[in-house]
């Protein structure tokens, strides 16, 4: 950030009068431009068979690696909302969202990765503008060296686990690396 | 947002290439500044007695009304470590984070409210510089009229309730409104 958003002033970085930390302040309009960590959000869809949907990226970052739906919130929706949303535009899928399954801290990258449980409604996928391919797979055939980022292969770690044993909570974690 | 925080440029309200609404785009340096929702934080500390610590505020919005440690998250750390910073920075509170307690969705104002249980450590409390006040009440001695925020009635109506029934779990919703 070099510029002021409201005035186009240059901006300075210091800490706020009452503050403790610092911040890009506007010194002509006197705006504090607060900087937060934004949500990534997704879910791990699953037909009745078991199988589960994985999207091949078509965009940076990481293009040509495996993810489940996921992506920046909008404003306007909830968590749910947002999840079910990048689902239809990465995999043209059709979910109805469950359970909160897994936070992930990507604390560097001033990201917090939120995944949810999902029912896929339909066998009727396709690769949307951001996926070169999508699958449909079965917990062995998931491309575990290809996954995309750590946190989605946190995720199905912890999505597997919790099938397996019939749980159906939700873990918190941090995770360093944004990239595997 | 009138002016690119890059480059100091006019920025003009168009819907960039490849996407599907309209976002502030800088069409000299070619940014996209996209606005995402926020997270704002926080707990409700617990004595072993049973008792539950409440703040009054000191800044806007709604001054003077009663609220339980929370603000918005900063880069760099995680939900549960931005909760016991707000209750340190509001209440000069000692927390240990617990369980996850509510997720509140304030759609119209961009925001996701985040709570979590929480044990006090210490009735050594007192108000930090946004709080004029900070009491450890019994649920019979909450100001329910005097509560600032939806989500904060919200937040302590699930609370009780769970500990009442012995239940630890989350719960969701949306609210329309940010103020009472």
């Amino acid at each position: 950030m070099n510029f002021c958003s409201q005035c186009g002033s240059k901006v300075v970085l210091r800490i706020p009068q009452g503050e403790d930390r610092t911040r890009h302040v506007c010194d002509q309009c006197g705006t504090v431009h607060y900087q937060n960590p934004k949500l990534v959000v997704g879910c791990v869809p699953e037909l009745p068979d078991g199988r589960i949907l994985i999207c091949k990226r078509a965009i940076e970052p990481r293009v040509g690696y495996w993810t489940i739906p996921a992506g920046f919130m909008e404003n306007g929706e909830t968590l749910q909302q947002a999840a079910a949303r990048e689902s239809m535009e990465e995999a043209l899928a059709q979910v109805e969202i469950g359970s909160l399954l897994t936070v992930v801290h990507i604390t560097p990258a001033h990201q917090v990765h939120v995944f949810f449980r999902a029912k896929l409604l339909s066998e009727d996928v396709g690769a949307g503008p951001e996926s070169l391919d999508v699958r449909l797979v079965r917990p062995d055939e998931i491309p575990w060296e290809d996954i995309a980022f750590p946190s989605t292969e946190y995720t199905l770690q912890r999505y597997l686990e919790d099938r397996s044993s019939g749980a159906d909570g939700h873990h918190f974690t941090e995770l360093t690396r944004r990239f595997r």
